[in-house]
C-alpha cells in the first residue's frame, strides 16, 4: 500500500478553503473584466533559458528545473511576469495595444517551506503594456482601489511613490551613485526602527541621511511638492500629477504619498505602490506593483513599457476568513431527505425546479436513517431539510425543517416553498 | 536575445480563447454548485510512487517525472483521478460522506503532439464517493443532463450501460473468460464497421458473437429487459432501475441504453456512460464516466466505491465556438475617448458610475488621435465610443457613438446613458 501524502512544501485544498478561494478570485475577475482587462494563460512549463537569470541567483536556485523526455531543459514558472514578457514578444502582432491583461494562476518555487509559505501558490497579476501615459498610472491605482473596495474592505491605504522622482531627488542631492542602496534601506522603513534606518543611511551618505528622512516625513503633508520645487528645483513630477488626480477625485484618504515605499525588485522605473488594510497591517501589502520600462527587452527588439500589480491572494484569504467570514448559518441551502428509492422521481423533480431558480439543493443519496441525513446536512452547513415522506407526497405538501431553529413548516406548492427559500430572512408570516 | 517560444506540445491561451474557456468553466461550476458539489484542489506535483502504475505502461511513459532539489522523485499529475484517490485516503476523517466534489484543473502528459492534442490540458471531473446507491447512479446521469442543457445544448444523448449487467450476460452465455476482450471490441463499435466487430468477436467466441450483436440491437427497444429475463434469466438489474427512473422523468429522449458503450478503462465496475451532441458526433463523447469500486484501495485499507464523470472541455470549446459563437457585435461595452489628460477626473468618475451598474467600460489610456482610439474600440469589439470632448463636458451632456451604425446620440444625464447602455436593443426611442 502506498502512503497517501503530499510533497514537502505542497498541500491539498479542501472544499471549505477552495470555495473561499474561488469566490475571491471570481470577485477579482469581475472587477478586472469591468475595466476591460482580459485573461490570458501560459503553460506551467517553459524552456529553462526563458526562466533563468531574470531575478538574480537566489531566484534561479528556487526554480524547479528538469529535462523532459525529449532531453529539453525545462522548468516550472516561478512567477507570471517572465511568462508575460515572453507572451507579449511572441504574440506581438496578435495583440491590441495598450494591452490590458490579467493572469491568475499557480507558480512554483522551491523555497524553504515556512509557516504559511508553500512551494506552490497562486499569483494574481494585472498589467497594462505599451503606454507610459498619465492615464495608465492613474488607472492602475484606481483599479486597485476598486478591487479592494469590491471585496468589501473599506478601511485601507494605497501608498504611492515614484522611482523616477526619487532619482531626481538623489541627483539634486548628488547622491545618485548610492541610489540602489538608499532605496533598499528605505524599503525596510516599516520593518525596523527609524534609528536603524538613519544609521544605515548615514554610513552611506553621511549628513544627507537626515535630509532623506525629513523628506519621508514631509511627503505626508500637502505642501511637499511645493517644497520640492523651492528646495530642489524639481518641477511638476508625474507623481504630483497622479496625486493631484486622486485629490480631485476626493480619494486622498485612500491614496497616500510615501517615499518609504520603494519596492524591492530592481525592474521598477516609475510609479510604485503597496496596499495596506488598516486593521490587518501585520499582513504587509496585499496588492503591490509599479511601472517597469524594459519588460520585453530580453525577448524582442521592441521594448515596451508597462505598469501592473499583483494581488496577494493568500494574505487576503487569511484576512477575509478572519475578519469577514461568510455567515454560512444564513445560507438557504436545502437537503431533500431520501425516504425511499421509489420516490426518487419526486425528489429529482423537486430539486430540478428549485435549482432552476438558483437554489442549491441536494438529495441525500441513500435512503438512510433520518438522523444520519440530518447530520450530513449539518456537516455541510445546509440550513434546511425538506421532508417528503409518504404522507407529504400523498397530501401534496412540502414540509421544510429549519435546522437552526428546529421549526417545521408546510407549503402547499413549489412556488411558495421556492419564494420562502429564496429569502428566508424576510418572510416572517407564511 | 532569447527566442520567445513555448515548449513543444504546449501553447499560450490568448484573450479571445481564455475568455471563452473561463465562461464555459464558470457555467459548469455554477451547475455543480447548485447540486452541492464542492471544489477541491491538489498540487500539480505528486510523489512518483503516487502516480506510477495506475493506468498501465503506456500511461507511465507519458508522465513528466524528475528529481526535485531534495532528490525526491516527483512527477506532474497526468489526470485528476489518482490525486482524488490520494486525497480521499489522506483526508478521510475531514470529509463528509457521501463526498461530492469537483476539480477543474490542468494535467500534463508527454504524448506525441497531434492536431488539437496538447501536452498540457484541462480536465473537469466530478464524483460522488462513498455510496453505491441507486440515487447516486441516477444523480450523476441527471447532473450530466443538466450540465449540458445549461450550456445551451438541447439536442444530445447520454448513452448508458452497466459493466455489471454485461458480466451477468457473459456468465449466462458462459463466455465470461473473454469479458475484457469482448468489452474492448464493443468499445470500437462506433469507430469501425459492424462486420469488423462481428469478425473480431467470432474469432473469440464463435457463434455466440451474433448473440452479442443481437443484444446490442435489442437494447435499443423497450422490451430489452423483458428479453433478458426470458432468455437469460437475468432479473431486475441496476441498469433497468436507472433506465426506469429516466423513463418516469420523461427523459428517454436523452438517456439511451447502449451495450456498445463499455469505456476503455479497466477500473469501471458498474454504470458507464458517454455523451454525444447530435450535430457534433464527430467530436466523440463530450462527457463520460462511470462507477468504480476500488478508488482508494491503493492508498488505504478502507475501500470506497465511487461514481463520476469527466467533461471534455476542449471538445466543448471546439463545438461551442463553431456552433454557438457569442455574438460580440451585440455587446454593450463602451470605450471612453481620451481627449485631454486634464479631463481624466471626468472620465474616471463616469467610468466608475457605469461600472457600478455592471457595465464594462474602458478609458482609452492616451490622449491619441480619435481615429486610433476608434480602431482600438473596434479591435476589442467594443460597441460604443463615449465622446466627452470639451464641448460636451461644458454642456453637461454625454455623447455616445454606436460603432456598428455610426450613429451618435446625446444623453442629458448618467442615468439615461446608463439605462440605454444596459439594454441598447430594447430602446428604440430615446
Amino acid at each position: 500500500m502506498i502512503e497517501p501524502k503530499t510533497l514537502k512544501g505542497f498541500k491539498d485544498s479542501l472544499p471549505s478553503e477552495e470555495v473561499y478561494r474561488k469566490n475571491l478570485i471570481s470577485n477579482i475577475e469581475k472587477t478586472l473584466s469591468l475595466y476591460g482587462y482580459y485573461p490570458i494563460d501560459t503553460p506551467a512549463l517553459e524552456y529553462k533559458e526563458i526562466l533563468l537569470g531574470k531575478g538574480g541567483d537566489e531566484n534561479d536556485k528556487q526554480i524547479f528545473l528538469f529535462k523532459d523526455k525529449g532531453e529539453r531543459d525545462v522548468g516550472l514558472r516561478y512567477d507570471l511576469t517572465v511568462p508575460l514578457a515572453r507572451f507579449v514578444s511572441q504574440h506581438f502582432n496578435q495583440l491590441t495595444f495598450p494591452f490590458k491583461r490579467y493572469h491568475i494562476a499557480k507558480v512554483w518555487r522551491g523555497e524553504k517551506p515556512q509557516k504559511g509559505r508553500f512551494r506552490e501558490f497562486y499569483q494574481a497579476d494585472f498589467d497594462i503594456i505599451g503606454t507610459n501615459s498619465l492615464s495608465s498610472d492613474v488607472e492602475i491605482i484606481f483599479l486597485v482601489f476598486d478591487l479592494i473596495r469590491n471585496l468589501g474592505i473599506s478601511d485601507f491605504s494605497i501608498k504611492i511613490n515614484d522611482r523616477k522622482l526619487m532619482h531626481d531627488i538623489f541627483m539634486a542631492l548628488k547622491i545618485e551613485t548610492f541610489e540602489k542602496q538608499i532605496l533598499s534601506i528605505l524599503d525596510k522603513y516599516y520593518k525596523v526602527s527609524e534609528k536603524e534606518i538613519l544609521h544605515e543611511l548615514e554610513s552611506l551618505i553621511n549628513s544627507k541621511a537626515t535630509i532623506i528622512l525629513e523628506l519621508v516625513q514631509k511627503a505626508r503633508s500637502y505642501d511637499f511638492f511645493d517644497y520640492l520645487k523651492e528646495e530642489f528645483g524639481i518641477n511638476k513630477s508625474r507623481l504630483e500629477e497622479v496625486f493631484e488626480f486622486f485629490h480631485k477625485m476626493q480619494l486622498s484618504n485612500f491614496i497616500k504619498l510615501d517615499l518609504a515605499i520603494t519596492r524591492g525588485l530592481d525592474y521598477y522605473t516609475g510609479l510604485v505602490f503597496e496596499t495596506f488594510i488598516n486593521d490587518g497591517l501585520e499582513l504587509g501589502s496585499i496588492c503591490s506593483g509599479g511601472r517597469y520600462d524594459n519588460l520585453t527587452a530580453l525577448f524582442s527588439d521592441i521594448t515596451l513599457t508597462g505598469i501592473g500589480g499583483s494581488i496577494g491572494l493568500d494574505r487576503l484569504i487569511t484576512y477575509l476568513t478572519e475578519k469577514k467570514p461568510v455567515d454560512e448559518s444564513f445560507s438557504n441551502r436545502c437537503l431533500i431527505a431520501n425516504f425511499s428509492e421509489k420516490d426518487l422521481p419526486t425528489y429529482f423533480d423537486l430539486a430540478y425546479e428549485l435549482r432552476k431558480e438558483g437554489l442549491t439543493v441536494e438529495i441525500y443519496l441513500e435512503p438512510a436513517r433520518l438522523k444520519k441525513q440530518f447530520q450530513y446536512a449539518e456537516q455541510k452547513k445546509f440550513r434546511f431539510l425538506l421532508l417528503m415522506g409518504e404522507e407529504e407526497i400523498s397530501r401534496h405538501v412540502y414540509k421544510l425543517k429549519d435546522i437552526n431553529s428546529g421549526e417545521e413548516q408546510e407549503y402547499e406548492n413549489i412556488e411558495k416553498l421556492c419564494s420562502y427559500l429564496k429569502n428566508p430572512q424576510k418572510s416572517t408570516n407564511l
